[in-house]
């Protein structure tokens, strides 16, 4: 790696912590410079505006959601494996101390304005995350894991909002149940959706066995 | 009402709605002073910084949450009727066409740090909802429409989920179905707690005859 991208590289990081605490708008290159120890100019040099900071900042954090919640989610087996696994990583990430938070609720809510390329990026991830936990879902209807005729799109509507739930009762709340009330509203919309009680169960030693310590 | 207080709550009124679109980071008094035709001056002999004026449009806020959410929502009888008013009244919030989203949902993001004004009167507002959802949910159970043992507060946390996956779902994905997926999130939710069927059928007219058209 050249010097010049690994400059690049420490700037990308430093800026997806500073970002996914104070969201991509606190992100000034001014704040970042002297974070960093480096001059603005110095900042320009890789990066030619705010916004395109933004959007790399959002890659790499689009790249790390890949590596430390889809790929080993996708390595489990087809069908509920694959589910519960995403699921529980997807917890495991909003937990993450290093980021405090999901950097992509964050960004989100603040833009959300689709005339501008963050928007558009973000609508798409977001897009491309549901598809993906639908198609997961549809997965395991065909695994007979789950009940035939359960709609997919809304299981993964669900899900979409148990994370949520829980991204804001750790933030803004401080409530230290969060974690366990996503797990328990999970396995009630699993169970509703067709899951026998005893994959749950099984389902339920596994979280307690892997789950990380808080 | 003098020709001051009249003023105060032009620009408050005005900054609400830029709030709910663009955060209230996006608030500045530059651009409020702008839109509204008056000095920077003039503004900031109203409020006495950024801070402050974030804090009013909060409390604007609050009161129009509590004049067409929580009082139409307690002024129906006790249990669940006052819950499924409350959840079809925040539904509405979420697409009042005046706040273009949640404005505390927008909000909370982007201050969620408990050392500012700001980020304490929200997590206070939030934690008040939802000690109110969990009482309307006791209350339900109390009257024997729902189960004896349901865990209320887990309930209140899956109704905020559901809230805020509609308002993800509408204002990042543009989902069409966003609000119909939210009935049908809380009515199983709610026959899972014990709601009988036949309940449900009538909130589900109930909700089709009054029901805001899209």
């Amino acid at each position: 790696m050249d010097k010049g991208t690994h400059t690049r590289d420490r700037i990308l990081e430093r800026a997806f912590r500073l970002a996914s605490r104070d969201g991509l708008d606190g992100l000034t290159l001014g704040t970042l410079a002297t974070d960093l120890g480096m001059s603005k100019s110095g900042l320009f040099a890789h990066f030619a505006s705010k916004e395109h900071l933004q959007l790399e900042v959002l890659r790499v954090a689009v790249r790390r959601f890949e590596d430390t919640v889809l790929r080993p989610a996708l390595e489990q087996a087809r069908g509920l494996p694959r589910l519960d696994k995403l699921f529980r990583l997807w917890l495991d990430w909003l937990r993450d101390p290093e980021s405090s938070g999901c950097i992509f609720v964050v960004a989100s809510t603040e833009s959300d304005d689709q005339e501008r390329d963050v928007g558009r990026f973000l609508a798409e991830q977001h897009g491309q995350l549901l598809q993906t936990l639908t198609r997961l879902v549809r997965a395991a209807v065909q695994e007979r894991q789950l009940r035939p005729g359960v709609d997919t799109r809304q299981v993964a509507f669900e899900i979409h909002g148990i994370v949520l739930a829980a991204h804001f009762a750790r933030r803004l709340l401080r409530d230290p149940d969060a974690t366990n009330r996503a797990l328990r509203a999970y396995e009630r919309l699993l169970l509703d959706a067709g899951r026998q009680a005893s994959e749950t169960e099984k389902h339920d030693r596994s979280f307690n066995e892997t789950g990380r310590a808080k």
